[in-house]
């Protein structure tokens, strides 16, 4: 994979609203519009549905936005997420995460079923599966679980065909109904193939749906996932798409060719607070843009319109900016736009943001399941 | 420096209370207590007085532990920040970063300048000194800034004793009140001599000191400030010493030797939900560990109990532990204790966490300042 240094000279970002009080993190609804519409057009194409992750703008706006082009539901990966986007209405929620209901989770999950029947979990093992159907005793109508496979990731998920049947039958055992599996193709991330990681996933649902086919069991849901793998596994046996973080993209995505040069949507505007010799200090520092930055990337954001500058450092309040001489730099008191490399952490650190019609019009929009993390 | 890789084989936490809702994070009263007050006591004998930074706890509720327990005021890095804890009745108060204060932000300096008559700003430009009085044009007093001095952290602040008079100058042209210098030693945790860091604060500050002394300008704060340089840098001309981390203490500290091993007073409560071949998997992830990791130390933080596991990756809800055959593990479903490595940002991520007396009892405490960035 090719190492991104600063190298950022084609992402732009719209100009910034007049009058911010920054930090401030600030999305541009017309590139989020293109990339909810861009994405549904092409899987309507293909005939597969999409169920975009929430996760990312933790927003009932930008979700209720996704549902009206077409989204069939959300994803969710929080107990937490799920409660906030079922209070809102939005109700068929699917919560790809391997829960583990037992403690106050036990409830919750109780709850959150009887007021969302479309509600669906995420499940790997027999004994989860076993928790899952404890906590819903006495409710009258079952839960409907996926079973989550590794499609080479190595995080959550079975490894095998075998394993994938073992997990389903001891949840139909415990009284679950199993819908389909779900895979999440994340380790392009890190092995340097994000696209190839879209065949893996492909290759490793199929083999699961047709292992469950056989033992009589019918897969109604066969969903992959991520941003980076969106189109390339969007094929074959899969019925359903989950990426996220496509709606607002980052600079990692752009990086991955998931993404094109127009396609951020969202910036932190910063202001430079200090400047001294071959440096600048912007008042962005962790709490604003996150420690996140992947290692084939430089820096931790990209300053829009300055393609040189590096974010070296970050300190809780300090964004320190390597600024040789004889390159560009913004001034004492100038606001810039950065674009984060990481985005769904960016926006969970913030109540609010700002959102700037193609008109230029800004609105305050809340982050409505920020900090929803369990 | 040596690197940590797991080895947190020493470090300590009390049992977790029954009955958590993961991921929590919670805090060991009794432990932030003996935190506040070793340090405290310290440097009474040393005769420097203590203004803790509030980022690292935000809560007004522990900002009274401290100030009870004999510190000064308090030091903040936000106006957001500044705001909470005057709004509380907390009004002596530091702002000890080069604040830019225009746009929105003029308008709250003003009004926090008005409400808390103590309050003082640092400063490290002409051009931001102009920018600070021309925003309390109008009021009834000045407003009184501190000079930031630059002791190696190649971050804020000036980086001569000629400059500092020339900041000074200019300040004091503009109709603000200079009360003297600080810095931050902050260039131990990336050079790898955080404890050196804090001889050269003392130096800086005492050549800048006296710079302004010699044209006639009285220093009556003379403040130097980080956890790892909270007792080699309270010494010599040093007046006011503004550590923050020291009251929970994180893993990062630990390694670095500004804490013992029984004084981390933070972790975050994680349950195991995936077990598969030679790893396990958390739910805590970077929205609850974040992604700070020090080049010198491995892994998103250390399982307490479990010194050979390492938290080898962190996604949004997943933390990904590596587990080889052989090494104790805990169990699908068990809730384990975590002390982040870097506790800062990890607060900032919370709307509550769970303190816990030393009598067991356990209350929800609000973040008061969480998310107050700017």
């Amino acid at each position: 994979m090719r190492i991104v240094s600063s190298g950022t000279a084609s992402l732009t970002f719209p100009a910034l609203p007049d009058g911010l009080d920054t930090p401030r993190v600030i999305v541009d609804l017309a590139r989020v519009a293109r990339n909810i519409a861009t994405l549904q057009d092409e899987l309507d194409r293909r005939g597969i549905a999409l169920r975009p992750h929430a996760k990312t703008h933790k927003s009932i706006a930008i979700a209720r936005m996704q549902v009206a082009a077409g989204a069939k539901g959300i994803t969710v990966g929080t107990l937490g997420e799920a409660e906030v986007f079922v209070a809102a209405g939005i109700t068929d929620v699917f919560l790809a995460y391997p829960l583990r209901a037992d403690g106050p989770k036990a409830a919750r999950l109780r709850a959150l079923h009887a007021a969302a029947p479309a509600l669906r979990v995420g499940v790997d093992s027999a004994g989860s599966a076993a928790v899952l159907a404890a906590a819903i005793t006495g409710s009258d109508r079952p839960l409907t679980v996926l079973i989550e496979v590794d499609p080479g990731n190595r995080r959550t998920g079975v490894d095998s065909p075998a394993a994938v049947v073992g997990v389903a039958r001891a949840a139909r055992e415990a009284g679950l109904v199993v819908g389909g599996v779900f895979s999440h193709g994340g380790h392009g991330y890190w092995t340097g193939g994000a696209l190839d990681a879209g065949t893996d996933e492909v290759r490793a649902l199929t083999a699961a749906a047709e292992a469950l086919h056989a033992t009589g069991i019918a897969c109604t849901t066969i969903s992959a996932g991520s941003t980076p793998t969106m189109l390339t596994a969007a094929a074959g046996a899969v019925t359903e798409m989950r990426a996220g973080t496509y709606v607002y993209g980052d600079r990692q995505q752009w990086a991955l060719g998931a993404i094109s040069a127009d396609g951020c949507a969202v910036a932190v505007a910063a202001t430079v607070v200090s400047v001294h010799g071959d440096r600048i200090v912007l008042d962005a520092g962790a709490k604003a843009l996150t420690k996140d930055r992947a290692d084939w990337l430089t820096g931790f954001g990209a300053i829009v319109g300055y393609p040189e500058l590096v974010i070296e450092r970050v300190n809780d309040y300090h964004g320190v900016v390597a600024a040789p001489p004889g390159i560009a730099r913004p001034s004492l008191g100038q606001i810039v736009a950065i674009v984060p490399n990481h985005v769904c952490p960016v926006i969970d650190l913030v109540d609010s943001v700002v959102a700037v019609a193609a008109d230029g019009r800004a609105e305050e929009w809340r982050v409505d399941a920020r900090g929803r993390s369990g």
